[in-house]
């Protein structure tokens, strides 16, 4: 569920940027009182995310209210041709929120097909797919939202519920035993701390550091293995870098337990579904 | 060029997105004096686009200033290896922005290299490239600046600077030639006006209402070539819907004035930019 | 029809402005469970505006509903003495919206008024009455709006959405011909270009590099006469300029299309409308 | 001195109203490193308000800063011709803040000229010239500040920082002497009370009850110079309620110690001042 | 009664604070559809304040409604163990929204109590009990309100409702002669003037220069019985600084007419209040 | 350190607040050119926090900047009569912009003192201090950050960053070792678990479950030390519920490995801090 109040701000965001001052076209030509039903229908295989939020908008724009009929929900697998909801309203209001919603239901669409594309791929293993923070601005609390309904993890938030150290990080405090254990003085009880290494000899030092997960930076799957068999459990590896359809399934079968892909939210492929009047 | 109080509320959304309270790896290991340069890199060929975006965020996150050296300005052409700019600041406010800074750059780099594509597949023909209003919300400046940048043109901004009639308009404006006077009898003389038409037959209608811009909507070829030539320059038209790279020259090459594409907004791959320190 | 978005925006700022921490008199002495009706009266003639604006003020704060009855509606003609609507609901919100809902209908009926004024004094001319840019801030979504429900049309909605070229962007352009041919270069399809001129040779050349509109700049009636016969349709032409009510007939029989007046909406007379509890 | 956040605020929202994404003409025909002076020139005779706020708009868009020559202060006299200030920096940014700039100072300076007019007719005379709460919504900080520059005082800035008890309240309250009793007894020490009265009766009762300020809600000037007499300076007389010039002076002779006049701020005339390129 | 907009504003502020994305516990474990009944209870003895705050957070978090039943209001006496409320709806909405409103109670209900306490420790003597600008940034319409509700009054609001002069001002007026008949000159006559003074002899001049209340600051209660005498009713006087629990009862014996206290806001210690749910 | 975009956006609200409109004894006494030097002196003994966000305010107000002499950073000891820092500037900004620096560093250096005094009483124990949710609306950036300034450790920032189970989430999860299997399915792998436990047999469920931290909610010391022997380093254990100064260390001594305080940010003592002008 994606907090009310942001999904609102962000909603409000849109509808103001969409519309601005009238909608020429349909405040000159649509009678104020005139009411129609509409269909959201998928125009192609995946995953549903984003009804809740696509409904929201005619909402805001109607506040006494819509008629809706909702046959799909958020997670629900989409066929080519599925009747997603029904809303029944103000024409005035159907077409003024119609691009605004769309937009919404088909980039979180897009996010959580892709998601599942991936956790597809990697099944029967034991890797679990997450997101990053190679977010579009303003838009990460959908984003993250459509990873999970893709049924994909979600990597931290933000800088601050997590703490990741990078190379500039473990030079700055003085190599990697020194950085960690500042880092575990100074943090909270309940920031886990990750460490991404280039080399099975960093990945000693991250262990022997005790760090709670290891990033493994565009390793190769040979070395992927023999880290597993390294860490033997003492902490998560995660891998990452430059993941794709053809190379997932390999990186999942050397044991690493997640595999964190940007492209899930910086390259988002829309996700076709339409917005008809049908009476 | 992007109206900076837009830019400046984009960024700082995004930061407050991405930091929210403090960066945890950052705050806890680096010293607040040290500074260190870091240089933007092109990992892939391109467009440049958001690279004033991109240096504005360190400029927010450290007002006294940044030093900056700028080799590529927006819509530079980029090579895989070449060096976009180089800035020196505070390495606390490099790594707190830089997330921040490559998810923009990413993000308008992809759509500035993928508008160019689709500008050069239809040159020599009389067709421009266009967006639509199929973006994502809060960051329709950033995109639609960024789909100039790589040699394409904005449709109109929002609902309210031109009007757009679709079969709804006219139906409820009682046919196409009503519903065109209607509109141009209440709307001021600075908004133009186009209409969608399905078939030749509602083009023939168009013409006669005279409108600004025909929008020929998922119409084959063959049919685009008879309505150029019916139109014969009464007025503009643009094709629209499903424009692929396969089909984009052909459909040019029927004589249209404007292709509009989605995708160039809706389904953005990001281009790869890295951000590292170099000193 | 406002945008909702924007127009609880404007409402809640000037609540806030308004009543800021709390109505000193009515918090203390008028009981929150109190409920009477007021009605808003027209104290003048003229054109009635921003009727829902100012019932939703109460909306607001009372966000369980308010029952309204409403007898004149935006554009309706208003005699002096004219009940505009009856609404019932608590006392407390109703003192406490008052002055609100009162600045907001005030101010709309004005520019409402002071438009149909003016578009009656063209009546039976080709002219159209226009507004400008010159408009208060953050109310132009509002003043925009009662210049149409007086009957006039809306120039430009900002700077965005068409392109108004003036003597400094000719002479950056390098002369009429060349500063239009570079602007049609580079604006999109829906974008309108109208070019403010001075003189009828300058006229010669806007026509010549074929742009929409043509402003005559401070011109007299003779000239513009002038100016209409060599345009003869090829472009729109608009008075602009120093208009007042005695002038406007003569600029209008010049058969120009359109006169904008800054005055509507920079040099607004409240229109006066009282809201008194009646039982 | 209008408060610097409150300042920015407004001009930021003005900005984004009047450029939103671009200016379309400004941003393809003029080089953005060309430098330009601008001269602001009065075209009227009045009072200057709002150079400083107009001066602002320019540092917003150009944040490194404008060189500025300012010769006229907020309050100096003006005459026709006069030459107010005149600033260098980026065209781009003189001409996107003009309209911005220019809306402001207009408005600005409207309103202290017609204040200052005011207490011109009533010089020599015991009564002060003030405001009310009739002012535009979002624009109160604005409107009051200029009033001061006109040489008129503000009345309350909202309905938390002094208390008016009107008809509604004194029934609600027991009648006057127990309502001001009541509010009494409740409100802070900081808080003056005024009550509205329409009679000599109502009068002598407020007297009675002790209130700070008294107001006499549209009375003849007969009426009002008894009401002086009998108050004897035991509170303090506003006069209030369509007061024009031809009425204000003899009002003003009554004795009557305050005037307050809602059309200062809701029926502004812009006092016309252009900015032309000069150099 | 707070300003809705207002608390709105803040309630909306502290849940996406409190918030961020998800609820990742009550998300991932609690059926949307569960409904249960919480009720909040009183842990200690004081006054309550805040209830209507408190439940405004579930129905922002639930706009579709709670069903609650409240037996203590504002103002009202509680005693451990008290039932204050018992609200039904969504169990997801409880669980999220009850840290925000306990957050906003337990402050509130603090601050009431405190000033209670105050109130309490002064009765029968003439003295009223006041709070200060000495607020939580943000904070300021709840914190002010809930000392209104503990049986206190509202010193100003903020710096422009009335004028406080202390040494900086006295100087740079060239004393407190001058400086008061300056303020007098400028200020609206519906602000009030105070004066802050260290001696009987400066009390003597304020006097003389007609304040409307003179801040005795950190005077010894001798010195205060005698200020008493002096004025003699000419103006209120307010006894400010290190008042204590111990010391105020004595001061308000002196015979002062209003004692302030910063700590009633700046060191507030929350009043216990849970939320549990029931059934 | 505070994210600077988040300081900035409170300390603006707290200016519009502490501001309003003017400064009414400031703007009309003080010539805006006069420059003043002002000190910032400790009152107390305790931990400084908040001359970052204090000085900032000046900045703000005075963006061509104020000279400052800095003599204490955050987190140093602080003794009465200290100089923490000294700032020249233009008297109108130190006078505007006072009290809301002084409520700033008074709250910020309040919550670091008596995190400093809770911390050295534990000292020499394995116990650390940590903060709550308990914060105040819009404060927590700062309240959280103060804690760290005084040597505690933040527990999770919000909702998002780690979950907690209570009871209710263990009811409707099916128990305690079903509840956190669910979790562990569904979260991130950078988000940690914690779950409140009333008796060791559940403390016993929780082990088996494998969570992170075990809240012992209102356990006796007694059955906390066999908690934590039972433990045996499994989880982190965190005492929590009414810890107080005199119970703290002998809780402490119990061994287990956090103590969380709500009393630190939501029941917070100013630190007496002045700012005088000194020349």
């Amino acid at each position: 569920m994606i907090n009310s109040i942001y999904l609102d701000n962000i909603i409000k965001t849109a509808l103001l940027e969409d519309i601005n001052y009238i909608d020429a076209a349909t405040d000159c030509l649509i009678d104020s009182e005139q009411v129609n039903t509409a269909r959201f229908l998928a125009k192609d295989d995946g995953v549903l995310c984003g009804i809740d939020a696509a409904l929201r908008v005619f909402e805001l724009l109607q506040p006494q209210g819509f008629e809706a009929e909702v046959y799909k929900h958020d997670g629900d697998v989409l066929e080519k041709g599925d009747i997603i909801a029904e809303i029944k309203g103000k024409t005035t209001a159907l077409l003024k929120g119609e691009r605004t919603a769309l937009n919404l239901i088909q980039h979180m669409s897009g996010i959580a097909t892709a998601t599942a594309k991936a956790v597809k791929l990697v099944e029967g293993t034991k890797a679990s797919i997450a997101d990053t923070r190679k977010t579009l601005p303003g838009l990460r609390p959908l984003q993250k939202y459509a990873v999970t309904v893709g049924g994909g993890k979600n990597h931290r938030f933000n800088l601050s519920d997590a703490a990741m150290l990078k190379d500039n990080h473990v030079d700055a405090g003085g190599g990697i035993a020194e950085a960690v254990a500042k880092l575990k003085k100074k943090l909270g009880h309940m920031t886990k701390i990750e460490l991404e290494v280039r080399s099975l000899d960093e990945l000693g030092q991250a262990l022997e550091a005790g760090v709670d997960v290891i990033m493994l930076d565009n390793m190769d799957c040979e070395t992927m293995r023999e880290a597993v068999e390294i860490t033997a459990g003492r902490a998560l590896l995660e891998a990452s870098g430059g993941i794709t359809a053809e190379t997932i399934r390999e990186i999942a079968e050397t044991g690493v337990d997640i595999i964190s892909m940007g492209a899930l939210t910086h390259s988002v492929k829309a996700f076709d579904i339409s917005l008809k009047i049908v009476s």
